[in-house]
């Protein structure tokens, strides 16, 4: 099939910020595009040549979206994925395919799909209420702590909750769920491997999250990540692992913990460009925005290495403001040296609403970490 | 004024390829754009917020274009000056500005700009007429060879001839024009200067056009150049001269000879992103085109110099095809390391026709430079 040509045409479900990233390169290619998103605001509702307001949920809307493609890609996971099976029955290219996407939309069956493969994982059980959980911890099958997760769509903050006692289990939603280990962690790193068709493997460098040392948040993303050469190849090897076990065409961004006995452990992995390799747009041969593409074009894999350090900072909406949204500073991080702000253009913000991103590139680590850390005290995200 | 709330509006004239990269970037810092440009099948007409048809060479449809944004640029020299003007007057922020584009326009009165600011160029006669070609070598005033240049939008190839003898003189447009010394000359340099309106200035470093031997084309552009860095000094300060010499606020893009006796002068610039610069995209901290925005915006100028070593070739329409562009063996290219081809969008191919570029990348110049060989010899833009 002629990609470059007009014949051709990609789809995309959802138009978030990373499809808006991902059609910096459909028109750096000048690859045909047609995006569909609930929200007639959505960031690439420009840049692409078609757009369709939808429901992403509606098996007649994904469809019949679907059925006038020719591949079939998605920037979130929460969409229809029956209608996936029906357009590959129907000989849609879909990648990643409707079945690795269902395993991992519920992560019951991710942490089944690990345990099945021999990919390291923390210990778990799965209950289909969390009322099943009270009466584990009475059998003494579950014992406190634990993390409870939803099966379903929690994202972090939301599905997912630190059980420590009793009355932390009270207000849980009445939904599918896990219980895991609390695994005491040095590290939380991730590393996006990217396959094609043919089953061409590359991965990007180990990143690390680095966490803010009192508010327990991702603050920072670091590539390379500063741990010993070893944990690094252990790391990889995980999510080779990982992305090969899946048949997975497309990237996979596999987040990892690495334990206090230099274990790595798989926590979750997201089927699509993830904020953890938002640096390589800046810091990398190939962007994983570019390599997605070129993995479900059948096309050659990009180079992943770096061309220089890269750290990444999350704009988020500041706590106390909401409304129409004003970058405070952002002329005065610009002055920064390799400092590179990226506005998602939603325009509306609201408290840690994540409205954009910030990249830092140095050839030394060191010194992009450093600027990092004056970005984050100089930029504000607040309202006009 | 807050470029980054959406009261904010960017106008260009022209929706080239050059528009087309410079929307990478506003897309990123999701800056409002309105395009005009006489195609509606235009590069741009994706990826800007309003895209308009208009002709850019008529007064009334600039200025109308013009008076609905904040600051207005333009991606292509040949559009109405008297209408940038008027815009001025009525208080638009014009980037680089009317009087600029106004001598940059005209050759002769380039040329005649460098002479009364004392920048090297190679001397030149100014003739209303070819006609007067001929009594100023008659008259012993002018002798072959030299290089004919028609005064208004001659471009390599159109408006440029090296005349040798009288029978080269004959088939001359009627237009006025100028007569320039022809220089042997070693190397083709160019030096993109960034500038604001605070007169902060920046140049990227020097990059080297090799031509075929045979063909006399420009078939590599080469970032940094491979010259002595005396040389490269003294290109930078010419470059510098020129741009503080025009109070330019943007790019310009400085051609220079580097002559037998290693003589800079200055043969030709362009008041905007240049084909010199596409590297940039790929191997400099900051591309050619956010750092144009950065210019027109008043923003903090970015990191010029670069990550990796940089190669650049052109694709242009294969000689023998003319209809529907087929980008023959770009998979292959695509296998070969560093190498990010960009396709413009143009649908139709003609011999010559300039349709994409392809940048090399490498930590080594010397490996760059080998694959560029292998990717020019590799890629052919033909026709369905």
């Amino acid at each position: 099939m002629n990609y470059f040509s007009s014949d051709f045409k990609l789809g995309i479900l959802g138009g978030g910020q990373l499809g808006k990233m991902m059609l910096y390169d459909t028109r750096k290619y000048d690859i045909y595009t047609c995006v569909i998103d609930p929200s007639p605001e959505a960031p690439s509702r420009l840049a692409c040549n078609e757009f369709t307001v939808g429901d992403l949920l509606d098996y007649d809307t994904v469809v019949n979206f679907g059925k006038q493609v020719d591949v079939l890609t998605f920037e979130i996971e929460n969409v229809n994925v029956d209608a996936l099976e029906t357009l590959e029955d129907e000989g849609v290219k879909v990648f990643p395919s409707s079945k690795t996407l269902r395993t991992i939309q519920n992560k019951a069956t991710q942490k089944l799909f690990y345990r099945d493969h021999n990919i390291p994982t923390a210990d778990f059980s799965r209950f289909a209420h969390p009322s099943e959980i009270q009466d584990a911890v009475d059998n003494g099958g579950l014992s406190y702590p634990f993390v409870w997760k939803s099966a379903r769509f929690g994202y972090d903050g939301t599905g997912v909750k630190v059980v420590r006692r009793y009355t932390d289990l009270i207000d849980l939603p009445n939904v599918e769920c896990i219980a895991e280990d609390l695994i005491p962690f040095k590290n939380e790193l991730a590393v996006i491997v990217a396959r094609n068709e043919k089953g061409d493997l590359k991965t990007y460098p180990v990143v690390e999250m680095e966490f803010h040392p009192e508010a327990n948040q991702v603050e920072y993303v670091i590539c390379p990540a500063r741990i010993p050469d070893a944990i690094a190849k252990k790391a990889e090897l995980v999510a080779l692992k990982t992305a090969a076990a899946f048949k997975h065409v497309g990237l996979l961004a596999v987040e990892m913990f690495q334990t206090e006995d230099d274990e790595i452990l798989v926590n979750e992995v997201a089927p699509r460009p993830h904020n953890s390799g938002h640096y390589s747009i800046e810091a990398s041969y190939t962007s994983q925005f570019e390599q997605q593409l070129r993995c479900i074009l059948g096309l050659p894999l990009g180079n992943t290495e770096s061309k220089v350090a890269g750290v990444m900072v999350n704009l988020v909406g500041a706590e106390d403001y909401t409304g129409n949204v004003l970058y405070k500073n952002i002329e005065k991080i610009m002055a920064m040296e390799g400092v590179t702000p990226h506005i998602y253009g939603k325009k509306q913000t609201r408290p840690f609403r994540k409205m954009g991103h910030v990249t830092i590139v140095n050839k030394d680590i060191a010194v992009a970490r450093e600027i990092a850390e004056k970005v984050k005290r100089t930029i504000e995200v607040i309202s006009e």
